[in-house]
């Protein structure tokens, strides 16, 4: 990867370590690229040439093919004829009312950039409703990366999080027990659509677990907050906990919502709308009418062709033909979570030596896959992918048993 | 307007108050639309048809025009490529290393979204570096809409600002005392480009207080932190405090830097650059390639056509034939501030009654001005439109004489 290999160290001159964030590919072995030069459909190109058919849609937003054709014509014309000036255009109106028609807990809906944005507005919201300080945050979960919410401390003050409580997802017990902690001071409970830590085991929440935290927001008058950033509309197109049965009354969402173009959103329902109305936030680019129309025309699509059960029929062939292949083999291998946002754990690989063998190995077979971050299949991922994509997975866990076999 | 009281009724049902933030008409007169449907060149039009000369440039910005053809063919043919995946494109590069070129403080660049994100993580980034806490910050200055920099305190906690301290913009005494005060626990501090408070007349930062802040900071082991979110890339293509000769160890910018599209970035010297690299700040969408080939194409044009030039000519057209106006009338009228950023404010107008009727005057001639907030030049104003301004600008001031002095 000699062009690569070149642009990386140009980057390490002009930016910090030569990358920030969630997309630095020094968290992933050597053989992952860092710069990509084309996207089209579930294919990504980097700045090599390499192919690879794509298991991480840009860590969520692609959900309908890169450069999906009806998007981009919603982006584009609307682009062409006005995007960030001194308001918003007809299609904020729009979008916003789809979302509310989509999403049975919305009453309403504001639009924002980033996930944060719209965590953090939910957060502040919940305050401003409540006149309470305390949220409830599940240990481990990533809400985001301003300071009260990043996982790395380095930065951030004790005082960042000085009302955040933390609490065991899917415990019942603790939930119950920072609840009593609180008192009379509790603002919110923020929950994920599912556990998605990276490096562990995902976790759907269980309908008691859903039912509890529901039920305790309502005895402290206090918001349930999901956190949809991340599985929003690939879960359920109402929101991640509908096939529970159980509504938040304050949703973040971004990620897929404009099929990888920059757009965030808090949905929330009446009790909310007044306190909605109160916080002050804002952005030069929250009203980008661009993107809305790409939201839109995202929306619109995921429910014309049912894009959910498509993700969850492949994605299903995936972890049924990846367990029957480890089966065979005699490799333990854990597939948790939902099967469209997949995660590969090996048995025994603290170090995840066995998962970068293998998704390097699969990288080399022309697909991306990720060592220990949950995946994102999308609507336009087709049988012929995944077929390509049992083969590489195939040599990936021939290459982990030769490996560690021979090393036992 | 017909269309856009439709458009505010729908908002109304699906967006609490029907919209938020800064760009809420709801702010301003009852005869300023809400919702646009055009933009091109300096020329706005709002849903009903009507047409307006723009003197706020979507709060910033625009700088080279609405749809500016070398920046949205750049634009164009980056998205028709790729825009967000699993990690950046070159483009993310050729930006940093264009930033780097062109600021002489700055050794590195990062990019995200919003203007927000750019001050969070300056402040981050001074924290982390330091290991101190404390934050000095002008009163009244707008930082963002974080819950630590938010000007509406719903929804926020006492907790948030606990190590914000606050002096007086321009007083090195107090800037002086409150350095005292914080003792070794002064992490950095924060200025505006130039004190550009909404409701205020402005002023430039003298050389005597620029200077104090140089060596407070450096005294002190703490970062100067320059916010050229709004002021970036009008003032001096360098830095607005380039002029004054001081160098901010961190600068946040957003704003102009993608002509209208969505992207902010963080510059520093290498003093922080261990810093900037531990902190984790990340974003689903800050490695969209898109919005980085516009800033490229937007600030290669604006060294290469010298736009600060044109836009401190024009600027200064207005400002002088407006002083002239309300000289002639003899109507007590401040305008304050770089000529390409003004505000204009009248004397015993409190309430912005005379405001009021100036500018919706000038709005009902086809010039859209603001009231109480600082307005933006762009590079795609011409004398013309400065012309055509400049009678609106009298039948507003015309009005104002008629019904205050009839008042009084």
């Amino acid at each position: 990867m000699i062009r690569d290999a070149e642009l990386r160290a140009r980057a390490e001159v002009v930016i910090p370590g030569g990358m920030w964030g969630h997309m630095n590919a020094q968290a992933l072995p050597p053989s992952y690229p860092q710069f990509f030069k084309q996207a089209s459909g579930v294919l990504i190109k980097d700045v090599d040439g390499n192919e690879y058919i794509d298991f991480i849609c840009g860590f969520g937003p692609m959900i309908l093919g890169y450069n999906d054709a009806e998007v981009e014509v919603a982006f584009e014309s609307q682009r062409a004829r006005l995007d960030a000036t001194n308001g918003p255009a007809e299609v904020m109106v729009e979008l916003a009312e789809l979302l509310v028609e989509t999403i049975p807990a919305a009453d309403w809906a504001m639009f924002s950039k980033n996930g944060t944005d719209a965590t953090t507005a939910c957060v502040t919201i919940a305050r401003a409703q409540t006149k309470c300080r305390k949220i409830l945050v599940a240990k481990g979960a990533y809400h985001g990366a301003a300071p009260w919410c990043t996982p790395r401390p380095d930065g951030t003050t004790a005082e960042d999080r000085a009302h955040l409580i933390s609490y065991t997802f899917n415990d019942v017990a603790s939930l119950a027990a920072v609840c009593a902690q609180v008192g009379d001071d509790l603002a919110g409970i923020l929950v994920s659509a599912f556990r998605h830590d990276a490096r562990h085991d995902q976790e759907m929440p269980t309908l008691e677990f859903a039912n509890a935290a529901r039920a305790l927001a309502d005895q402290n008058n206090a918001a349930l907050i999901l956190d949809d950033v991340r599985a929003g509309f690939r879960i359920n197109i109402g929101g991640s906990w509908e096939p529970l049965g159980v509504r938040p009354d304050l949703s973040a969402w971004s990620k897929a919502l404009g099929n990888g173009h920059a757009i965030a959103a808090v949905t929330g329902n009446n009790r909310f709308r007044d306190a909605a109305q109160r916080v002050f936030v804002t952005g030069s680019f929250w009203c980008g009418a661009a993107s809305m129309a790409a939201a839109l025309a995202t929306v619109q699509k995921l429910k014309r062709i049912d894009a959910i059960s498509q993700m969850v029929r492949l994605g299903d062939m995936l972890r049924t033909g990846l367990q029957a292949q480890a089966n065979e083999i005699g490799i333990g291998l854990r597939q948790t979570g939902p099967v469209q946002l997949p995660i590969m754990l090996f048995d025994d690989d603290a170090d995840f030596a066995k998962g970068n063998l293998f998704t390097t190995t699969a990288l080399r077979h022309g697909v991306y896959l990720h060592p220990w971050h949950n995946m994102f299949l999308s609507a336009a991922h087709t049988e012929d992918h995944i077929a390509t994509a049992l083969i590489a997975t195939k040599h990936g866990l021939e290459a982990v048993s030769q490996q560690f076999s021979q090393k036992s």
